[in-house]
């Protein structure tokens, strides 16, 4: 049966694919007056004078909101709230399943950066994080910067720090493979959405000196038609030189490709102008920006897709569970660079020299490894870079 | 142990007494494919299509927000949000326990009617029900009003409500026992706040010609100083001769008093002047308006407490687990006041002719009957009066 069929079908009979369940069981009278009144009134009142142990009386510390408008629900646009509600319960079954965080799913209703902002504002203090998902560029960059300012809990916008995480794990190891190191390589980045941003800027971060960012129109430059603001400030730390031109320009000797873009638009003629050891990662989905075999054959060295059914999956899943559960265990009061670099290498780790190879840079999604690697970095990294609260 | 300290020991113990679980094990790559990407987008395309199948698809068809913003959380007043969180945990707990309906707590920062009325029209759609819970009145109210207006989903502020249709179960069965009827009775309501209103509004509904409510300052009439705007709306239909006075003057030949009011404020002498055979709920927590064994000894002839250690208990969670069970059954797009009679009426039917007794005219709060006989009386109502989806 067709996996989309199947998906349906399986959807009606979950019937939602989350429950709320009691962790305080009601028997008995004294059970009731302990959960309720009058009992309760303890723990708001420890809570009152207090704030802190929100986060030992409720379920505040391992408590993330899965939160979107619904303006980019994967690839199929602005579909609005409630239609996005399927991604964003199957997000908390993700957090739920792989590192035990307890995640509930908001979709809101505007579209505007103020209203999201602020509607958030109002609710983030029920929650112990919050992750930001499928909200359409520029206005997710915006909104996420506003709540960082604004709130004393992570927000971490999944679209682009998951992304980017998982694509520099993958980096790391890749490089690895061909002998060169971040500070001399060549990246060309297609796609100048958030995810592209967010690889480019994670990038920089691991000391990439020579980026490139390209998106319909071409190489993002000063001469790029219509480039938001976002776009505009990538512009002061990549493509140093204002280059212009379409994607085979920027591809020119380039060492690494990395697509979040459109089918097919790599070409193996284009493969060919890149320097020599090549890596590629090819995340359109479901159909790559070039075909495995394809790359392989024009000579490519390495290369990841975003497809489960080819080797090296950039899979967002082995980095947001064990993210929040680490910054949720220390109670971080942010998700800096400096950790979602920790989750990076913690993932890349994982593939030890010995079993290191072309086809195996990036763990398998279903690792289970992997969201205790990134939590144990994650967390050593928020109280080595004093996020930490506890 | 004192229960007040063994409720913080048990809070700290239980860590959160909610928990979000998946209904999706996620044990392969089918899984995986299935509950998120790429599957996943048949779901959404699904309801993007026709938004009714939210309810079939996704959690929201079991799914209540509790939400307040935690002005006026039990005796405590207003704690503000996070300090309410252990209480809007509880209430989750209760939902889950007694109607197996899911609950998830929100509490938000704003205080005036604009911020919280907003802040709740932007994620309603994430739920299929909302129970507004500790909002001081008259903002309560306003709040209410407003989302039952601009949603198509039930809005029910458990304080007014939840308290009203339990008074009123307890009340149609000690009328059976003193032979009296709601047309013919006199019924004073001390305390003015979001539940004596609520109470006063319910009771009218059931046929209560003679009723007055009293406040901390005496009966509400034109010439009560600063009354709210709902308090004086309340004039029209209560109170008709607009008699002025204290609590005492209120009560001469009174056949009923309801105190949702201030320990210890019902003195014998007070209740000699009421009619023969009278009936009082004396709610004040955790000290009632006149204790039981005092109210006998003064000649009532049934009395109700809020307290569990009494017989006779008025508590909520006799209606709000049902009433929201049902309306979410038949995808009720409101509450109306039909359904909460109906709810108040299965709740008085639990106690047969041959059981009623003084000591027994409301069912026990762990009576777990009560929350499926409220179900499908409040069900079989929201289709009668057409406010059912399916």
């Amino acid at each position: 049966m067709d996996v989309r069929k199947k998906a349906l079908d399986k959807h009606f009979e979950w019937n939602g694919k989350i429950e709320v369940i009691s962790r305080a069981k009601i028997t008995s009278r004294e059970d009731l007056a302990l959960a309720y009144t009058p009992g309760v009134a303890e723990a708001c009142l420890a809570i009152a004078g207090d704030p802190e142990k929100a986060y030992q009386l409720t379920r505040r510390n391992n408590l993330v909101g899965v939160i979107t408008n619904g303006t980019a629900v994967l690839g199929l646009g602005n579909i609005g709230p409630s239609a996005s509600m399927p991604v964003m319960e199957g997000k908390c079954v993700l957090f739920k399943e792989f590192a035990d965080v307890d995640a509930f799913p908001i979709c809101i209703e505007a579209l505007d950066v103020e209203t999201v902002v602020q509607t958030i504002e109002q609710l983030a203090n029920s929650f112990g994080g919050i992750n930001l998902e499928d909200i359409a560029a520029p206005e997710c960059f915006d909104i996420e910067r506003r709540l960082k300012a604004s709130l004393d809990i992570p927000v971490f916008h999944d679209d682009q720090h998951g992304t980017a995480i998982v694509v520099a794990a993958g980096l790391i190891n890749a490089l690895k493979l061909v002998h060169k190191s971040f500070s001399d390589i060549k990246v060309v980045v297609n796609g100048a959405g958030s995810a592209g941003i967010a690889i480019a800027k994670h990038l920089l971060s691991f000391g990439v000196q020579n980026l490139i960012l390209a998106d319909k129109k071409g190489i993002l430059s000063s001469a790029y038609p219509e480039l938001n603001s976002e776009q505009k400030k990538m512009l002061t730390a990549t493509n140093i030189e204002n280059q212009t031109g379409d994607l085979s320009t920027a591809l020119m000797n380039a060492d690494v490709f990395i697509g979040v873009s459109a089918p097919n638009i790599l070409t193996s003629e284009m493969v060919s102008k890149m320097a020599s050891d090549s890596i590629v990662f090819a995340m359109a989905n479901p159909t790559p920006e070039i075909m495995p075999d394809d790359a392989k054959a024009a000579g490519v060295a390495v290369i990841g897709t975003g497809r489960s059914d080819f080797p090296n999956q950039v899979n967002n899943v082995l980095a947001f569970p064990g993210v929040f559960k680490g910054a949720l265990s220390v109670r971080a009061r942010d998700i800096n660079d400096e950790m979602k670099m920790a989750a990076s290498h913690a993932i890349a780790d994982l593939i030890g020299a010995e079993e290191l190879a072309p086809d195996y840079i990036i763990p398998d999604a279903l690792d289970k490894r992997v969201a205790a690697a990134v939590c144990e970095a994650v967390k050593k990294t928020a109280v080595e870079t004093g996020v930490a609260r506890i």
